[in-house]
């Protein structure tokens, strides 16, 4: 990266939110509550029982109900956190229309555009941003959280033509205030990307796992880094992993369609010519242009009216939020953009 | 693991070879050199003068030729390694066989039927054991080596009906002695296995890696763990790749083709029924076996009339050996062993 900016100031005050609500103590829930400890007064809950135990004995504040949590947030004007699966959520928007229903609202799921839907469906009074951090393990459940789980990583923040500013200015601020790269993004556009870095590689992990399981104990014992890396997401909890690629449907139909394609020229061009000449060339310069992905960046300020079609701008083209401001007209944001 | 037997004393004096000839000092022939250092007096050879500088100014015995570095094997009865991509073998075969003809020989390629075969056609007197250290990283060359990178893989030494065991008792020995585990295994299993844990994930490495730039900006901009773990080894040199990949042709197509089914089904399911339940559980479960796969292993003696059978069936049930001495009877080996 290149051409710092004089720093803007970490965002505080009138942009983090006054409060969270982290409804879903799992991986995420657990360690966003971890991660903003002490910045942000946070109020969990969780459907289980054994979870409320483990996050409050841990010293986290913890509604015994969702209906409590859904109060505390109201009166508070907290930022609701949807962090359970995203299976759960039509009911939890439920409660929300009942008991909070204009109150500040993200998600953690790895699919947006449905989410976007949902919500505009089933709560539509909320001041709703959808996100996503990038960030996860195999791991699972509250005792697997963790305060870095976030930092430096990728959180995407949805914006469409009819967003509020303000109501992301809260969100990103919060991602920024735990070390997240903020990257603003159309819901549709978020989708289609994840089901190439994400759903697809879940997929392409499980389908490995059992190839390699096919060539029975002596493949196992010989299988060294390249196939523990590349089947590690395998070891996620087969309904996390449904969850997330089932209901992301079509762009992963369209992601996996590519994918078998180019292993199929592979097959077909092994099988005749013996030559995997195009898949080894064009393989290895992809995975250069991502290994240079970051490295022309440069700073810019945006602010205007147009401001959500320059964030959206940055997003697209592999930029992201580095802080935000206020200034007399707005908001006032700064992102690094890829360089000319 | 469980139920340790007496250790058997680590082999030298009579099986570690009495010296090394290593031709080739890129990544493995580099790290071989660097890890036997003060265990095995080693000579060693590359074709590239830039290599054998900068072996010999990091203190390392190297000849300017490769008639020298023959010559030298033969007198001090060493054992040659072929460290060096696979496609150059046929012509160092055809100087070993003029030069060297009955020296000891092993080779570190990553395909075992085709080599035993070429060995067999162009140098027939040499007592040959191919071998097979699954270790690497995505770098190469002598810079890129290291003395640990064997430490703790698997080791796959070939054996087949007219295998000589005091031949293949240097290889194993030398092995064991910088700390790897000695799968045996017949050269056609070992070639079927690496191409379903080795060759198919740098496929689908290549294949991921292009999928994901397909994506654009954004797409890489979000890629985390999932998506940079996935496809590493596509980082690996294309000619590599290639030439690991395409000289295991008959296997590594199985292996795609066994991939190209699940992945069809599970995009045929997902299209059809909005399902990934199949390849969800089974590649779970898949994953799981592999976490488990040295769970239950217990150490058992091997020695007798049918050794090269036993040895043959440790490596084929996820086994390895541990140890090798020398009775009244010939060699007596230590194995760990998958436990009823």
């Amino acid at each position: 990266m290149q051409q710092a900016l004089p720093p803007l100031p970490v965002p505080s005050g009138d942009d983090l939110p006054p409060a969270l609500c982290i409804l879903g103590l799992g991986l995420i829930g657990g360690s966003l509550a971890r991660s903003v400890q002490g910045t942000v007064p946070t109020i969990g809950w969780s459907p289980t029982e054994a979870t409320r135990s483990a996050a409050a004995a841990d010293g986290y504040d913890v509604a015994e109900t969702l209906q409590e949590a859904l109060e505390a947030a109201a009166e508070r004007d907290a930022l609701v956190v949807l962090a359970s699966p995203v299976t759960t959520f039509r009911t939890l928007l439920r409660s929300i229309d009942e008991i909070a229903p204009s109150v500040r609202l993200t998600d953690v799921a790895s699919v947006k555009a449905v989410v976007q839907d949902e919500v505009a469906e089933v709560a539509p009074r909320t001041r709703f941003i959808g996100s996503h951090p990038m960030a996860g393990t195999a791991a699972s459940g509250w005792a697997a959280g963790s305060a870095g789980l976030f930092r430096g990583a990728a959180w995407v923040t949805c914006l469409t033509d009819d967003s509020d500013l303000d109501d992301w200015a809260a969100v990103a601020a919060l991602a920024l205030a735990i070390g997240s790269r903020v990257v603003p993004a159309d819901p549709t556009a978020h989708d289609a990307a994840v089901a190439r870095i994400s759903h697809l590689p879940h997929l392409m992990a499980l389908a490995l796992a059992q190839v390699g399981g096919h060539g029975g104990s002596l493949a196992l014992s010989l299988a060294a880094s390249s196939f523990a890396d590349a089947t590690r997401v395998a070891g996620t909890r087969p309904e996390l992993i449904r969850a997330m690629c089932e209901t992301n449907r079509d762009a992963l139909i369209d992601a996996m369609d590519d994918a078998l394609g180019i292993m199929g020229v592979a097959r077909g061009s092994l099988a005749s010519t013996g030559s995997l000449l195009k898949i080894a060339e064009a393989g290895h310069r992809a995975r250069a242009d991502f290994d240079a992905r970051a490295d022309l960046l440069t700073e810019v300020t945006l602010d205007g009216e147009d401001l959500i079609d320059q964030l959206l701008a940055v997003g697209a083209a592999g930029g992201h939020v580095s802080g935000i401001t206020r200034g007399e007209a707005g908001l006032i944001v700064r992102a690094w953009y890829p360089a000319d």
